[in-house]
Order: structure tokens, then sequence, then C-alpha cells
């Protein structure tokens, strides 16, 4: 789980979330090197977040594509969170809000219980599951 | 940010959530060394989640807890993310589940926005928010 939490990480996991396939498009809009933009998709391809697949346009050689895997779809309460975090928290002061696309309003990641109500801090509790059959 | 996506800083920032605060308490809970649990607390309190606050009782010497700051507070939903997300995805699968404690239903990281939805990834959007005064 280390390399899903670094800050880099996490921008090129957004820009995935974007919908960023390519490695020249992450590499320009995370505004990195291809030298790090290579390290950090491998490591995001065997944390099992994004998987390579291979493309080909026509007349053109196989080239390869980075899409989100159904556990890279799955982090992105985490990836909201570490942003709107290091957004309020950091001197890394972006301008850019996530919004829902459908009305507007901000976006934020939060804690709920499957009964529909917001789960704060104070009310947080653990328990042992149920031993699953396998 | 790295320290805080960290799997060990995650179980440390569990502990305080449950309200642990002593040295000891987080290195017996957590089942690390004593030098592994000074550094990840140096670590957490450097980025500013935790903060370390003298206390004393009767008859003993200063001793130091380790308290939730705002910020630490804030990271809740990062907290809860990456722990489900990697009791689902990793090998190390635990059998406690975080709960709602007002009505016992399990509780998640979601997405939402300020109008009260659920916002799935495709409804994620990013606008320039309005550059504040200071």
């Amino acid at each position: 789980m280390g390399v899903v939490g670094s800050r880099i990480a996490m921008l090129v996991m957004r820009e995935a979330y974007y919908g960023t396939t390519r490695f020249d498009d992450f590499a320009t809009r995370v505004g990195i090197t291809e030298a790090a933009t290579a390290s950090r998709l491998r490591e995001l391809v065997e944390a099992g977040v994004l998987a390579k697949q291979p493309y080909r346009e026509p007349g053109q050689r196989t080239r390869h594509e980075y899409v989100l895997t159904e556990a890279g779809r799955e982090l992105l309460p985490v990836v909201v969170g570490l942003w709107e975090w290091g957004r309020k928290h950091t001197a890394n002061r972006s301008r850019l809000q996530m919004v829902h696309a459908g009305c507007g309003a901000e976006a934020h990641a939060v804690v709920r219980c499957t009964s529909g109500h917001e789960v704060l801090l104070e009310d947080l509790a653990v328990r042992v599951a149920p031993r699953r059959v396998e």
C-alpha cells in the first residue's frame, strides 16, 4: 500500500480518474519526467490499481495504455480525500476543486454508513465480522 | 504527504481514531517495536496530524501523549478508505469492520457532494475555484 500514498502516485491516479491513459499524457499533465512517469506507472500497475494494455493505431507500432482496474476505481475516496487534505494542509495550494458534474456542488470524501448516515469520528466503532466460509 | 500513506502509519492513525494516546499503547496495539513506534509517531507529528503533549500523573514523571490535531481528524475518510481498500485488495485480511455506532451499519469512505448526492467516478468533474483575497 506504500506507493498508493505517495503524492506523485496520487497525482498520476487523479489523471487516470480524469480519463488519461497514455504515457505521454501522464508525463505532461502531471508535469514529471519520463523516468518518473515510468516508475510511478510501473508501481501503480504492481499495486493492481492500473492495468497496462496494448493498443495500436492504424499505421503505428503497438503502444501501451494504462487503464483503471476495479481496485483502482475503488481507491477514489482515498485519492479525493488525500487531495483535499493536501490542498488544505500543505503549501501546495491548488485552485482546482472537485465537483459533482450533475449539480455543480463541491465533492468531498466522507465516511457514511450503509443506512445513509454521515459517520463522524465520534460515531465510528469497530466490530469483528462473522467468519466467512470460503 | 508521503508518510501519511504508509501502511504502518495508517494503523497508528487508526489507533489514534479509536482513542489511543500513549506511546506504549500504540506499540502494543499496532504490534510494532518501540523504535518503529517512535519513528511513526515522530513522522505523524511532523506531518501535523498528531500533536505531542506533556501529561503527568500524580507521583510520576512527566510523560507525553499523542493527540489528534484538526488536520488529523480531517484525514479520517482517507484512513477509512485505505483501510477498507487494503482489507479487500491485499493479503492482509482483517475481520474487523468499521461501523456506525449509532445504528450498527457498516461504514465506508465515499465521495459525496455538498448537495447530498453520491459522486461516482463518472460524475466527478474539476473546476478552477474563484481566486480568494487573503
